[in-house]
């Protein structure tokens, strides 16, 4: 057997470009280029961060951003306001809210109050039932993104075990839902389950979920598995010791380059296409 | 190890109890009954033995049915139209669109046409997410009748591995959600999962809900497993090989009189349930 690091930037390069194209397409269709609002409340580093790094992504995409920065005593109600304001608004095509937002915010109704034509980072009630039951709707980007990265590697999931570890909202449960869309036989763990270990050693295929650093333990991969590594913990460490889990896995992305860059490339390919359906 | 049949006919008839006398509260406050509309489509002797019957249990709880039976040629739009009328009479507290609709219609779309705080029998996008995602809704009738079951029968699924056999929406894939909601570690299998028997031999809550007489055998059942048998088929029959599984199982619902009679109930709750939140 020979094992394989399985980056994703090569992939996402490809969708970006892609995307690009529909941008331009768009912009010469309508005399506007796609735009997404991206909203966030308090000023966590990290999300700073991310949110800077999306919104140039956009730019380099042609895809214009408008930012919407709130103070982190913001209320549930005034999030919900300006959510649904920017829901409303024609001139917005798609909308990000950086997550976690504070404490004291009720996140999930904030996520509601995006519109599902404009949900292109997948995290509304909506857009979750569309993933499972196969309807038409936005995925969320890091599962969306993990699908096409196996995709793009030849595996196929049909009939395959898959084990989830992690069960968010946005992550665990999508994930779920769109390889059981795929045919994979699907396992959920969380911090619940009893012997991880014995279960991830039956997985076809793994997808590390936690965001707990080097959590997921090389002698758990079954020889041959493909490894999917979602999490990003400080120091640029994944969820999965990668050095011991490399000579067991088949495939198996790297931390960064691996799941992420589809993730931002998702995230951009669903605001062109939520672009043009409203237009 | 004692092997223990697990009826659901007393829990039922507890729910059927004090859903009666909720609604009997609720036209004493309101001076109406409780009311559900059950609309069906074609004559399909199953379905219509089935309204019938479900009829038949509210007006014994005190809950009004409203009837709205269409000809097997109904399209989409006519289905989508009555439905939604439904949605918006205030008089109308609960919708059942009897399943399946004949093969040229769009199920998805006519079950989305039930507005969400209607949808008493749990098939709507939103109920499933909500299920899902721990947030306020309507169970599916079946999987809640399965949780309450579970309870009723001092089954904690916390850390517990769940196989649940089946990925329908509205059974399969809602009491997958429900049992992790639960904190159960749980798989899900269906027609392309490989080697069935050997991954329902890990389990410690079956769930079977394939619509296939005797489909699991007593030999798939891990000694001292509990067996919710969600199936029922012709001749009386569920989806475990009851005979062969009752000496493996430490609790194994018979059929019928297991899962049936917790879905009714479920159904009527949910019913005097809607009728209070909108009052």
């Amino acid at each position: 057997m020979t094992s394989r690091s399985m980056p994703g930037t090569d992939l996402a390069a490809t969708i970006v470009k892609a995307t690009a194209e529909r941008a331009a397409e768009f912009e010469r269709l309508t005399g506007t280029k796609p735009c997404l609002a991206t909203v966030i409340v308090g000023d966590d580093p990290a999300s700073v961060t991310y949110v800077k790094m999306k919104r140039n992504r956009c730019a380099k995409a042609g895809i214009t951003s408008r930012h919407v920065p709130l103070p982190e005593e913001t209320t549930t109600e005034q999030l919900v306001a300006a959510v649904r304001e920017l829901s409303e608004d024609p001139s917005v095509h798609g909308i990000l809210l950086q997550h976690p937002v504070p404490a004291h915010i009720d996140e999930r109704a904030a996520f509601e109050a995006i519109a599902p034509g404009k949900d292109v980072d997948g995290v509304t009630m909506h857009s979750f039932a569309a993933m499972s039951f196969g309807e038409p709707g936005f995925a969320s980007c890091t599962p969306g993104g993990i699908m096409r990265l196996l995709e793009d590697y030849g595996v196929e999931p049909s009939g395959k075990h898959a084990v989830v570890i992690g069960r968010s909202p946005i992550l665990g449960k999508p994930a779920a839902m769109l390889l059981l869309a795929k045919d994979a036989t699907v396992t959920v763990c969380h911090s619940r389950t009893r012997d991880l270990p014995s279960i991830v050693r039956t997985a076809d295929i793994v997808v590390a979920a936690v965001g707990k650093p080097e959590f997921v333990k090389g002698d758990w991969i079954k020889p041959g598995a493909v490894v999917i590594d979602a999490g990003y913990n400080e120091g640029n460490v994944g969820d999965v010791a990668y050095a011991e889990a490399l000579p067991h896995a088949s495939l198996i992305t790297p931390v960064p380059g691996g799941v992420g860059p589809t993730t931002i490339a998702l995230l951009l390919e669903q605001t062109v296409t939520a672009a043009f359906a409203a237009s």
